[in-house]
């Protein structure tokens, strides 16, 4: 049994990420931050965490990339979860008593459709796992919670409903964490390496950055300049210093992805490689 | 005098944007959603729009970018705004007097540190300008709201303190958009080019399309491949059709940019063209 941090509160997406990856042998420790994972992970309070990196609506989650350059854990791995909002009642409850349904704003937004369909009034709450919580404490028919599937377990609810998201193209990719390097056997299958690189402010930086991997037929699973940095001078029209991600289908470890890292080292004032892991499955919460 | 629609209630920070970007001759038409945005544009109902691309935090913002592609709306400019949260209370109250203080659990998150030293209680609300609105209904010295700047004219609240937030680095930018191309003069100075494109499951396909920027001295200014598209079987761990989102530092009219978009065609499934238009300064909301 290991115990494995996450952000937020049990029954939070984070949690079930948890549960997807480790099952039954994972003790999921709840953080009030993400910076608190990272602490928990490098103290060695717990031994293993599961943080989002990027989500499909909303796009890269920036502190956990600067967290990661912080504190140099080891990536073991990566999950991709669909999520799937739940609509969830105290028990007695069912989708004709309900009046009042609380969630996280965004939650809410993803769900309004449904909502209105149904003749729902929405009222915000901190997180979802949190609107959970309070919907059990209440333990009035009259009001839900929009949240996780895991958060019925946790708390106790009657789930009244399932993939009530107006989209479907919800997903959170995971990272799956651990403070010392992996004993685990050498990984089978395709493997995936997080970098995180600065260029100078010189014209076809990027595609020469871009090269060393191109010339050495290694794939780009993922590339983004990382928006909006402050600029030195306001006024100024030009570019500033940029931060890139990038995702590349290659093991670190392997000859032409270390020649191509040193490569990019010639061109690139700074390069941090976060880890090499084996690309991950997309779970579906609702078909475990 | 022209309409301008953005979406939030009177008060949000894409009104600040919008007052930022044409002061007094506009006259800003909340909106409830983004898609209402676009159709008041297209409809002609407004002649302008003010629309949020991406956040120094929370990355690109990707409904804009659906809904650029499918309403075709002209960009006209660009501004960035530096994010300030504010402490607004209603008449009479000060700092002293404030115990709980109301806002979108995002706004509350980045203000957590200044919540804490303070001793105030947080409480969730749907959005920034709502919390001011909910807190100016109220009346009562003891409830603020952490809004824009702009929240407290809209509705009467007295500025408590301001750049209240934890970290500095928070700046979203905005696009202005027209339903019709613009009759203004030619514009001066650096000009941007925002596009979309695809590209196959093939290796080394972004670079051979970034080539076509390189070869010609176009500066490449954002670069993001859109995440996580549903895979069509989950098991796949290759990557699947991708979209890109990237700023050129180019007129498209212009002859090089015109040449290397002919050449992208070539190579790229799908190339939209999202607008060509001058780049625009970064506003500080606090020193105007």
């Amino acid at each position: 049994m290991s115990a494995v941090a996450f952000q937020g509160e049990l029954g939070a997406y984070s949690e079930a990420a948890v549960r997807s990856a480790f099952g039954g042998e994972a003790a999921p420790v709840p953080c009030e931050s993400f910076r608190d994972v990272f602490e928990a992970l490098s103290s060695g309070r717990v031994e293993r965490a599961v943080v989002p990196v990027e989500n499909s609506l909303h796009g890269s989650v920036h502190p956990t990339y600067d967290l990661l350059q912080q504190f140099h854990p080891t990536i073991t791995g990566e999950r991709t979860l669909r999520i799937r909002h739940c609509l969830l009642g105290p028990p007695g409850a069912t989708a004709d008593s309900v009046r009042i349904v609380r969630s996280h704003p965004q939650a809410l937004g993803q769900c309004d459709g449904y909502l209105r369909r149904h003749g729902y009034r929405a009222e915000p709450d901190y997180d979802t796992a949190g609107a959970a919580k309070h919907v059990a404490q209440l333990g009035d028919p009259s009001i839900a919670a929009i949240a996780a599937r895991r958060a019925a377990e946790v708390y106790g609810l009657t789930i009244l409903d399932s993939g009530i998201e107006d989209a479907a193209t919800n997903f959170t990719r995971f990272l799956l964490l651990a403070g010392q390097p992996d004993d685990a056997p050498n990984p089978v299958g395709p493997m995936k390496t997080s970098l995180v690189f600065t260029l100078g402010d010189v014209p076809g930086a990027l595609f020469k950055a871009l090269a060393v991997f191109a010339l050495r037929d290694i794939d780009l699973l993922k590339i983004e300049s990382r928006p909006l940095r402050q600029p030195t001078d306001p006024r100024r029209a030009a570019p500033w210093p940029v931060a890139f991600y990038v995702d590349l289908l290659a093991d670190a470890d392997g000859e032409p992805c270390r020649r191509a890292l040193d490569h990019l080292r010639e061109l690139a004032p700074l390069v941090r490689v976060l880890g090499s892991y084996p690309v991950g499955p997309v779970i579906d919460d609702d078909h475990r």
